[in-house]
């Protein structure tokens, strides 16, 4: 019999796929989120779910190479990333994925970054203190081969400068973001999604965006 | 006496309306939506009525030629759309009609498709299992004599490679969606209604999308 | 002592209050919002109310003329607009006003009407059953004596083929729309809210709207 | 100890953040909010909470130059800018400080002003009572000495027409707004981004917005 899994890990899942609903960052049954549980296993919500309105049920674990407790049930094929990160970042406790029109469109006119800079929600970014700052978030090519996905991003890691930024997007695919627990994971999913809003906008006047 | 529609079918389409409210996809009285019932019934909504706070008496039953079971209810003139699609797929269970700014506005400047290419969310559509494919919505030209349209879209249906997709567009007047069930057309309506808000503000970015 | 406002009248416009608020088209304490009562009276919204959240004391009545019953409160200047629909239109019941960014946009940019051609949510307005129309929308010029405002606006029906559209614009300063009851009204502004948007969206695509 | 904050002012806080969050103007844990109190007293919003759902310890009650009554909580940093307001204008008794799209956007492309010119809604500022004027809206470069960013407003105060506007946007770092009470900053704060929204919507269809 598989382990049971926390109330609070439950709720906070329920609770952010609710909160990325309201923002219309998970249509369809798109988008999935996690969160990391003592003894190295990781709660995630299960394939073909929507987010709006999910229940313990559609909340299952797996080991941290994605193996489900519960034989009979399926786990997501993107649940390789989530584990990818748990296992890169041992402070991690919380990941989510979602799909906005913003980091839709705009990985699918980037190259393999976007530049954000001059933001003061740069902040919101672990070791930025001022917004007279730039990054690039990482933008990797979709697959729908999942190892061989997981090991771009690995390769990607590994040419960044230390410490990684704490999301990455997938053309065409929406982006993932993590955090220390997912009150962390959250705003930045927020703040990064408010800023790729902007860049956005900022493009449709007719301007460019640094 | 009419016999009655089930409380399945009835909740299935108020939440429908009210979930398709939310996202502005049915405004004034626009849009219709409806469910199969056993014995070659649907259940579908009236004429009229908003589909924000649909009730119980907003709903009537129709056989597969849309002749009322209550011949004192007027059905609405589209119900004809929906039976086309409940005869010509045995296996769909729920039909949605619904009009957004993105299905709008772009099928006022497409031809005869409108195509969606390279996004995840395409595995929505059913027998799609990768990003890495391209389809073509069908844009039918508005008509007010159902009948008439009802036949350009069998003939388009007759020219498409089988399985049709379960979706097309009528110019300037909204999308019809279908799926096995409610939940699945809802599906396929938020995905289809995300790529092409994606490809309106790719386009308004002063690119194109492929 | 004022006469009684109808219980009716008053839910009627709080629920447009909330209504309008939700979709952003009354900010600040913009907009205003009536219905005819028997005996030629009519309950208004009173001025420097937000209509998110209307409660019984912020509705007055008024006579056709816009003098209050209750000689405490001073009524909206707009109200002059108001009772000018009301005695021009006899059947009229209900009358909402909203400021959108797409109607105060669209004004601000266009000449003496705003031309919507094409769409089948013309459908909502009374005498229209067909997409294949087109109406023009009468913009005028925005000005602070009410008075003068409001005779433009009949000069303007005057020059209107009858029946007049039961709607016009002024230029930044959002729309004036009537209808037999509320729910009219309101399902009128709504699909001319829509029809407006998409005419907005469809401009920023870097094309024309017909 | 310290003295405890009003009731009142912890809910038009509270209340402040909810409408706030609901627009989108304060992702992540950005923005803040203050009310003064008597006694030469502010309560402000403590550092690094969502404004989507405060509660009573989230504020926290500083003097008029930011020093907090209850050592062990650290203010935020812009409560310098929040105190600065108090300070400068002895009738304020409320500020709100939010990042929306368009306040973001605009403030990046502008010089040192936003002009707006011909929106009915100008007169929800104090002291227009037409929509024939025209502002110039302050934008401050960003700066995270917020000593010297406060300093840097004083000198731009002081080079306007008396009395000021009651707003400021920082560059690609949100709006501050203030007024008699917190109803007064929030009808402040939604007039004015509805006319921000339509000048970056005015821009995104072509033309120029005077």
């Amino acid at each position: 019999m598989p382990n049971r899994i926390p109330e609070a890990a439950i709720h906070a899942i329920i609770e952010a796929g609710r909160r990325m609903a309201e923002r219309n960052w998970v249509p369809a049954t798109a988008g999935n989120i996690s969160v990391r549980l003592p003894g190295d296993r990781v709660a995630i919500t299960r394939s073909g779910f929507h987010k709006a309105h999910l229940s313990a049920d559609a909340v299952m674990a797996v080991d941290l190479h994605g193996a489900p407790e519960d034989p009979a049930l399926r786990p997501s094929a993107e649940t390789g990333l989530h584990c990818g990160i748990y296992r890169a970042f041992p402070d991690t406790r919380a990941v989510v994925h979602g799909h906005s029109i913003a980091n839709t469109v705009l990985s699918r006119r980037a190259g393999d970054t976007i530049r954000l800079e001059g933001y003061e929600l740069l902040k919101v970014l672990p070791g930025l203190d001022t917004h007279a700052a730039a990054v690039a978030l990482p933008v990797l090519d979709n697959d729908q081969d999942i190892p061989r996905l997981q090991a771009a991003v690995e390769a990607r890691w590994a040419r960044m400068a230390a410490p990684a930024l704490p999301a990455y997007l997938i053309r065409g695919h929406g982006i993932y973001v993590w955090g220390p627990d997912m009150d962390a994971a959250l705003a930045r999913l927020e703040g990064l999604e408010f800023m790729l809003a902007c860049k956005m906008a900022a493009i449709s006047l007719g301007g460019s965006d640094p």
